[in-house]
């Protein structure tokens, strides 16, 4: 029964030795122990979460037992565990994470998918649960990735980067020449949305934050390919368009700020544009005037990838999935991470939470 | 030369006799003097606009000479006059008005359209100057409409009940059984939204503002065919979807008021619902939720005739424009109007501007 098992790295030989793995009896594969980040109840991450050993869970005929070697923590998931995201695992004894990267680890004996051990695979579409350090889950779960980009890119490609593609993709047509708009362009969507963009041909119109160091993003965004940054401040003139110098007038608009950031997006778009939201961070809502609609003709609508997903995408995901990597592989596509590792996940929760201030997104490392 | 005109009614025989015209020499054909509210500069229109004497202008080869017969006062004149609307006459003397029928007075000797003098005209798409006795205008501007409906109906069908039907028809994929809602009900719009949804087997959700008189103006929606009517005030329920009995969540919804009515319409509204601003009467703007977008998935929209009749629509315009007045005709679309003569212009101009109250639309009888 061992020989239904393929084991660690080989994808020329395929060999075949013995896993580290429990057998309870004859016909039973279980993973190793694990350690997972679970909560029982929604609240403040800090409080709720707690990290614990969890017994082997068995295998089954077609379940893939992988072992995680990184996975972000991102704000959707902080949102998952206080309760205040819609889709959500079921409580209690629920593990947290949502997107990442593994290793195969074993596979199950009626498996056809082409995993072999020690192939490099994400959930796809993201699954709850990626903050463990091993994971059973059905075979058609894992997408095998490429394994010759950086770990913390494999582990992140989709919630962020995936975001910024279906975004450049799904609402306005768009041809090399075009410019967009986005606001909260320091994020990694919108320093995605500006690297996918100059892959495209488009040129982007980035806004920011007056704070102290806005030259220095500037600058970082600029060098990602950003071909105008603005901070708000600098936005808040009557004629916002003698601003863009030879760029035409964005037709499409990406806001994850609100507020003001958002009235900033609908000033700078062309008649008939679009704006799309996707984030809240100013906790402020979007306001427009009734002659943005009726005289300017501009269309409001919103980006939730969960959704785009939940709609049979899994295929075309898995498509822009390498796609991306091949961008992050030759250089096209980057954006600054931690790696803090899964010891000490307090710590790396902490920043996460901004206990810490700004700090890079954190990636924990298995 | 003078065989080269049709005058009056005479479908059926195509008498010919002599016109009122003026002739300045035997080439060339003049209408008759005429009485035109004009304005040479942008102002509150009870200071700005004045009727005056206009002499008579030559038809040529092509024009086509009408007798007003009737022209409403709507908001966006009062707009057009006050400067604050985009699209306007050039100034100055510039004729107010911008939609109303006419009967044809006389034509052109190279006017090759079947319009006889007495036909039932109006110009479409609509255009500028229709508060004038007289109007030449080449023969592409008119269209022939049946002259069995009440001339006031005639005289209103385009920018009200068009704008009904072309938002019941451009946003959503509707079918019989759908709901939509809107506020500002009790407008024209709101009512031929009532009544053309009917006719097409969709319910509709309607908003009204609270204030005295809001039973009776309900009772009157409701005979129009409303499903249900709700003062705004009623909406402020957190479980608002209780209040829909049987009704199915709208997926459109129709804002011509802004704030507290637009969120109402926001909140009423179902997953991936859109939401088409064609007004605001409250001066307020809309404001959303990041969530409404993200989460509900829903889309903003805005609608304005004008743009849709300027591109190049003007034979579909046409159609849905018989299909309106076939409605009138059947009984099945009414709103309440007050004809005024033409000499008391003034009188019904303070009435289009408030001065005395909650007035019926003023329609001018020329």
């Amino acid at each position: 029964m061992a020989s239904a098992l393929r084991l660690m790295p080989s994808t020329a030989t395929r060999l075949r030795f013995r896993p580290r793995l429990s057998f309870s009896t004859a016909a039973s594969l279980f993973s190793p122990p694990s350690k997972a980040v679970l909560y029982d109840q929604h609240g403040p991450p800090d409080q709720v979460l707690r990290v614990e050993d969890v017994p082997p869970v068995e295998l089954g005929e077609r379940g893939v037992c992988v072992k995680m070697l990184a996975a972000p923590i991102n704000p959707s998931d902080i949102n998952r565990v206080q309760g205040v995201y819609p889709v959500r695992p079921p409580l209690p004894a629920a593990v947290a994470g949502y997107e990442g990267v593994a290793q195969v680890h074993a596979v199950g004996p009626a498996v056809t998918r082409p995993l072999s051990p020690g192939d490099w695979v994400i959930p796809s579409p993201p699954s709850f649960g990626t903050w463990q350090t091993y994971i059973v889950k059905p075979e058609d779960v894992w997408h095998k990735v490429r394994d010759d980009v950086p770990v913390e890119y494999a582990a992140t490609v989709t919630v962020n980067p995936l975001t910024a593609l279906r975004m450049l993709q799904d609402f306005v047509k768009l041809k090399p020449g075009d410019a967009v708009v986005q606001n909260g362009s320091t994020s990694i969507v919108g320093q995605c949305v500006i690297q996918l963009a100059k892959v495209q041909g488009i040129r982007t119109i980035n806004i920011i934050r007056d704070r102290p160091g806005s030259e220095e993003a500037k600058e970082k965004l600029k060098q990602l390919g950003a071909d105008e940054v603005f901070t708000e401040s600098q936005l808040d003139v009557k004629n916002v368009k003698s601003l863009l110098g030879a760029l035409p007038e964005p037709a499409l608009g990406f806001n994850c700020v609100g507020g003001n950031a958002a009235s900033l997006i609908l000033k700078l778009l062309r008649q008939g544009g679009t704006m799309v939201t996707y984030g809240g961070m100013s906790k402020k809502p979007v306001t427009v005037s009734t002659s943005s609609f009726i005289f300017k003709d501009l269309s409001l609508r919103g980006f939730w990838l969960q959704k785009w997903m939940n709609s049979d995408k899994s295929e075309e995901c898995r498509t822009m999935i390498d796609y991306l990597l091949g961008l992050v592989h030759e250089g096209k596509l980057k954006y600054e991470m931690e790696l803090t590792p899964f010891s000490e996940f307090s710590m790396a929760l902490d920043k996460a939470l901004g206990k810490h201030g700004s700090q890079p997104k954190q990636v924990l490392r298995f």
